[in-house]
C-alpha cells in the first residue's frame, strides 16, 4: 500500500532533540522514525517501524537459514532461575526486579539463558535430541545507569539472542561457526561497516567469545586492530608479557628521601635533578604506580584491592572492571585510608602490600611487572620512594592484572604488529558458555553409552533495535539518513512538487503502478507544501531512490536522484517504473 | 522452509498438564504449542509461534486495509502520564508496577490510552491532521488474581491496541464503523465462532462499547441473546422497569414476629405457616433481600452499600463490579456489623438505610422495585419481618443499581423476546472513549475556525495470543486441535511410514516440491516412531491436511486425509502437488 505523506503519522523536525548526543538519535527522531518515552525508553514511529521489522526479519532469515528454530520467551520471568545461576543478585542494578500482587519476585528478563536451558532440559533428554540451535527476536531490559544515545543504548529494546545446544565442546564448534557465518550475512545484509573482534564475555559466563562492531565514532566500545589482522575488544587484549631480566648485577634496592612528589611528574622530577642516570633520563615508566580500589562483590562486601602499573600508563576502568566481573570497582576513598594506616597515600610500596605482607591487601601487577624489571616506587613513608626495586628479587605480588591502559603502538599480542585503537558498537555477540547454566540448572542428556552428558551451551546475540541506529550512525550526511536498500522504509520516494493537478494525478498513478509492480512507495501527495521543504524532506528521511514528478511532466519527464551519491538524471515517465523496478532490484 | 520432525523442537504429550482446566490449555500444552514459565506466563514453541504470528499477520492486515497506521510503544512506561488520568490508582493491583534504580515509577502498560494520547498531541495540532487511526501489536501485562486457562487469560499476553482520532462526535463513527468492520474481517478469517454484544467500556472509561465473544463453554463472560437479535454481555443488561403500581388501596406496613428466619427460605416458609395468601403462597420474589457489601475505592478508602434485591435473585458480582468501578467490592465482615450496630444481620430492613435514615448506609435497589410494589423485609430486629411495606409510602431508596443475576427467560430490555444466556471468550473490544483522555492530557486542535477543540477518542483491542487458545476452543476434537487453514502452523501435516527408505525418500521429495510451489510442509521423517505414534501426533498437532505416504507407494498412491471430517482419499503420487495445492487454496 502507497505510503501519502498527506496522511502519514509523520512530522519531520528542524530542531535537534535537546537531550541529544550522536548522530542516530538527532536523525532518528527528527526524521519521525522514534520518539522518546522516558529516558532510554522510546516508541517506534510508523516509519521507524517499518525498519525495525526489516531488520527483524533479515536477521530471522538468516538464523531459519542455519537451521535456528524461532521460540518466543516472556520478557516477565520468575526469579528462581536466575537465583540458581546467581545472576538474580550478579545483575546488580542493571535488573530490573518486579513484585507480583502475591509478593512473588520477577525480573524483566535482560537476556534468556536461564529459560532456555529450563526448557530444553524440560523437553530433550538424549543425545540424539542434538545438536540444537534456538533463537528468538524479543524485548529485553537493562535498567542502565545512564541510558544515552538514543536507541544506541535504551533500557527497553529488541535483541536476538540464540543458544546452541552440544553434546560435546567438539560438536559446539560447528554451531558456533553457524552462527558466526550467519552473523556475517546479517550485518553485511544490514549495510554495516563492522569488525569481528575477540571478546571477553563479561557477566555471561564462559570462556571463548567474539564481539561484532559496527566502527563509529559514538560507539561505546574500544577496540584494537593491527597491520597483521589482529582484533580484539580493548577488554580482551592480551599483554605480550617480556622474558625475565637478569638480575645479578643489579644494585640494593635504596630508600631516598623526595620530598613533595605525590605525582608520577613530580618524582620523575625530582629524580631527574637529584639522581640523573648517564645513559637516558628517567620517566614514567621507570616508575611503579600502585593504585588502591574498593571491589563490592554481588554479595555486598567490599574487597580492596592494590594494582601496580607502570607509571606511563593509567588504569583502564573498563578493562578493570572486565577482570574482577561480577564484583564491581569503586574508589578507595579517604575513610578506607584511615582503616589502613599502613598506606601512605602517594608513597605506597609493595613493602607493604600482597596477601604476605603487612597490609594483607591483594596485590595485582601489570603482566610487563616480569622477574628482573627494576622499579621506583613508594617506600610507604611519606616524602620517600625506594629507588632499584627488583621484582621477583625485592618483592613478589600475588599474581598480573590486564588493567592498564592498551595505547595505540603496544605490540600485538600475535605479533602481528603495532595495535591501532578505534571506536565501534557492539551489534553482536557469539559466545562459548561452555557449561555454567547447564549445570547450574541440571541440562544434562544420555550419550550413546547411556551416560548422563552436560550438555555444552553456546549464546548469540544481535542487537536488533540498536541496529537501526547504528545503520545510521554508518550511513548518513548533512542532509540526513541514507539507508541501504535493504532496511529502508520504502524502496522510492516520490515527490510531486508544485500546484498543477497534472503532477499529483501523474504522480499518484506513478506510485500505484510502482506498488503493483513490487516497488514500495513513499508518496509526498501533500498540497500546499512547497518543493524545498518536500526536497529537505526527502533527503532527510532517507529512502534511497528518491523521485521527483514537477515541471519537467509537460516534457513526459521525470527526475530520479540517488540519495546516496546526489546523482540525477531524467527519464522519460512512460519508463519510469521498469527504470526503477532495475534500481531497486540490481542494488 | 520443510519442517522435519526429525530435528523439530517439539515433544508431544500425552498427559495433560496438572493445572490444565480447559481444552485450549490442555492441547496447546500437550501438541507442543506453549509451555508455561510461570503461573499465567507462558513460552512459545515453534509451532506455536508460527500460529501466533499468522494471527498477527491477519489482524496487521485488516487494520492496515482500513488505513490505520502501525506503531510500537514500549511496555515499561513512566507513572506520569497513568497519574494523569488516574489509572495509577484505578488499576489497583492489576497493574505490574516497577522502580527503576533512580527509584523511580513505572509501569508494565495494560493498556496504551495515555501513550497515544500523548504521542498524537505531541506531532499533531490541526484538524486537518484528522481523522487518524493509529495500532500497535504489542506484549501486555495485567497481574491477574487468578491467572488461568492457560493463555486464555494470562498475565503477559499479545494484543492488539488501536486508537482513533477525530475532530467530532460525529466524525468518530466512522472510525468506529471501519472498525467494527474489520473486526468483522479478523474474526471470520479466524476462523472463530462469534457474537457482537453490547458491552460496558470497564475501567476504559467512555460511553458506547461492543465485545466481540468466541462462544465457549470455558469463556468467563457470560452474555445474552433474545430471538429478536439483542445481544449483550450480562454486565450491560439493562432491566425493562416496569411502570409503577397503585397503592392507594393498599394495607399498612405491619411488622410481624418470625423467629428464626435469617434466611429467604426459612422466611417463605414462616410466611406461608403463619401468614398464609389466599391468591397464591408466599414466594421469595416477595421478599425484599438487602445485602451489604463494603465498596474499596481506588484511594484506598471504604464504604458501606446496600443493595435491595427481590428475595428470589442473587447478586451478580460481575455486574456489580462493573456498575461500581473503579472502585471494588469486599465482604462486609463480622468486623463491619459491629461498626454499623443498627444493622440486625438477617434482618436488615430500609428502616435504617439510605443516607437520609439512621445508618446513613447509601441504600440502591433493583430497579424492579417500583413505586408501589410491595415486600416483606427486614424489620431491623432479630426474628422480626416488616410486611406489606410499600416502596415509594414507607422507604425511599437512594437510587437503583444493575446488581441483579440475570436469568434466562428475563426479557430483553429491547422488547425483542425472552432472553437466553451462553458464555463466551472476549476477542475484542470497541469503544468510544470519547474525551476523558483528550482532556485529562489536553489533547486539543485548532478546527476550521482557529478554535481549540478536545478530541474524540475510541478505543480498540484484540487479544492476538487469546485468540490462538479461542481458535482452539472452537476447533478440535478428541483427538487434539483442528487448525483453520488461514493459522495452521503447515498448510500440510506429510507423514511417511515404515522402514522403506523408498518411502522417506520420496516423501522428502513431495515435502521439497510442494515447499518449492507454495505449501508449507510439517514433514514426520522420524526413523524408528511407529505409524500409529505419528497418526495420532498428527490429530494433535491439528495440521488441516493430512498426507501419508507408505505402503501405497509400492501402487504409486498417497492418502490424503482431511483432518476435521476425517475423509480419506488415495490419489497418485504424481497428482499429489497439484491436488494439495488445489485443496490448499480453496480452502
Amino acid at each position: 500500500m502507497v505510503m501519502r505523506m498527506s496522511t502519514l503519522f509523520l512530522r519531520t523536525l528542524r530542531e535537534d532533540p535537546v537531550d541529544a548526543e550522536v548522530v542516530s538519535h538527532k536523525l532518528l527522531v527528527r526524521a519521525g522514525y522514534v520518539r522518546r518515552a522516558a529516558p532510554g525508553i522510546y516508541s517506534w514511529l510508523p516509519l521507524g517501524y517499518r525498519v525495525l521489522r526489516k531488520v527483524e526479519q533479515i536477521v530471522r532469515e538468516e538464523m531459519d537459514a542455519i537451521g535456528a528454530q524461532e521460540v518466543h520467551f516472556p520478557a516477565l520471568l520468575p526469579r528462581e532461575p536466575y537465583e540458581a545461576t546467581n545472576r538474580w543478585t550478579e545483575y546488580g542494578p542493571n535488573l530490573f526486579r518486579v513484585k507480583d500482587r502475591k509478593e512473588g519476585d520477577y525480573l524483566l528478563g535482560p537476556t534468556h539463558e536461564e529459560m532456555f536451558t529450563l526448557l530444553v532440559k524440560d523437553l530433550y533428554s538424549s543425545y540424539k535430541d542434538l545438536p540444537l540451535s534456538l533463537y528468538q527476536i524479543q524485548t529485553k531490559y537493562r535498567d542502565e545507569q545512564r541510558p544515552r544515545a538514543g536507541i544506541l543504548r535504551g533500557r527497553e529494546f529488541v535483541m536476538k539472542d540464540s543458544y546452541s545446544f552440544d553434546i560435546s565442546d567438539e560438536a559446539f564448534k560447528a554451531s558456533y561457526d553457524a552462527h558466526r557465518a550467519a552473523y556475517i550475512k546479517i550485518f553485511d545484509r544490514l549495510g554495516l561497516d563492522y569488525v569481528i573482534v575477540a571478546a571477553m564475555s563479561g557477566a555471561m559466563g564462559g570462556s571463548a567469545s567474539e564481539e561484532f562492531l559496527a566502527n563509529a565514532a559514538s560507539g561505546e566500545d574500544t577496540y584494537v586492530r593491527s597491520p597483521g589482522g589482529y582484533a580484539a575488544n580493548v577488554e580482551a587484549v592480551v599483554t605480550p608479557v617480556p622474558p625475565p631480566v637478569p638480575y645479578d648485577d643489579a644494585p640494593e634496592a635504596h630508600v631516598e628521601d623526595t620530598p613533595d612528589t605525590p605525582t608520577i611528574e613530580t618524582l620523575v622530577g625530582h629524580l631527574n635533578e637529584r639522581f640523573p642516570r648517564v645513559d637516558r633520563p628517567w620517566s614514567a615508566a621507570d616508575t611503579l604506580k600502585n593504585v588502591l580500589v574498593m571491589l563490592r562483590h554481588p554479595d555486598g562486601t567490599r574487597e580492596p584491592l592494590a594494582i601496580g602499573v607502570p607509571g606511563d600508563r593509567e588504569i583502564d576502568e573498563k578493562r578493570l572492571t572486565a577482570q574482577v566481573e561480577p564484583a564491581t570497582v569503586e574508589p578507595f576513598g579517604d575513610d578506607d585510608f584511615r582503616a589502613h594506616p599502613l598506606l601512605a597515600k602517594g608513597y605506597i610500596g609493595p613493602g607493604v602490600l600482597g596477601e604476605k605482607n603487612a597490609s594483607g591487601i591483594r596485590f595485582l601487577v601489570d603482566p610487563r611487572v616480569v622477574d628482573g624489571t627494576r622499579w621506583v616506587t613508594g617506600a610507604d613513608q611519606a616524602g620517600r620512594h625506594v629507588l632499584d626495586l627488583v621484582a621477583g628479587r625485592d618483592f613478589t605480588p600475588d599474581g598480573t592484572i590486564e588493567a592498564a591502559e592498551v595505547r595505540a603502538g603496544d605490540p600485538a599480542p600475535d605479533g602481528s604488529g603495532p595495535l591501532e585503537l578505534a571506536r565501534g558498537i557492539e551489534m553482536g555477540h557469539i559466545f562459548q558458555l561452555g557449561r555454567k547454566y547447564s549445570e547450574a540448572l541440571g541440562l544434562q542428556v544420555l550419550d550413546e553409552n547411556g551416560k548422563l552428558v552436560t550438555v555444552t551451551m553456546g549464546s548469540y546475540g544481535v542487537g536488533v533495535s540498536r541496529a537501526v541506529a547504528a545503520i545510521v550512525e554508518n550511513s548518513h550526511d548533512e542532509q540526513g539518513i541514507v539507508w541501504p536498500r535493504e532496511v529502508s522504509p520504502a524502496d522510492v520516494h516520490l515527490v510531486a512538487t508544485g500546484k498543477d493537478e497534472a503532477v499529483f494525478a501523474a504522480a499518484g498513478e506513478l506510485a500505484d503502478e510502482l506498488e503493483r509492480s513490487g516497488v514500495t512507495v513513499l508518496y509526498d501527495d501533500r498540497r500546499g507544501v512547497s518543493p524545498g521543504v518536500k526536497f529537505k524532506d526527502s533527503e532527510l528521511v532517507g529512502v534511497p531512490t528518491i523521485v521527483v514528478v514537477g515541471r519537467g511532466l509537460a516534457d513526459g519527464l521525470v527526475e530520479v536522484k540517488d540519495r546516496r551519491t546526489g546523482e540525477r538524471t531524467e527519464i522519460p515517465l512512460a519508463e519510469a517504473v521498469g527504470h526503477l523496478r532495475s534500481v531497486v532490484l540490481r542494488s
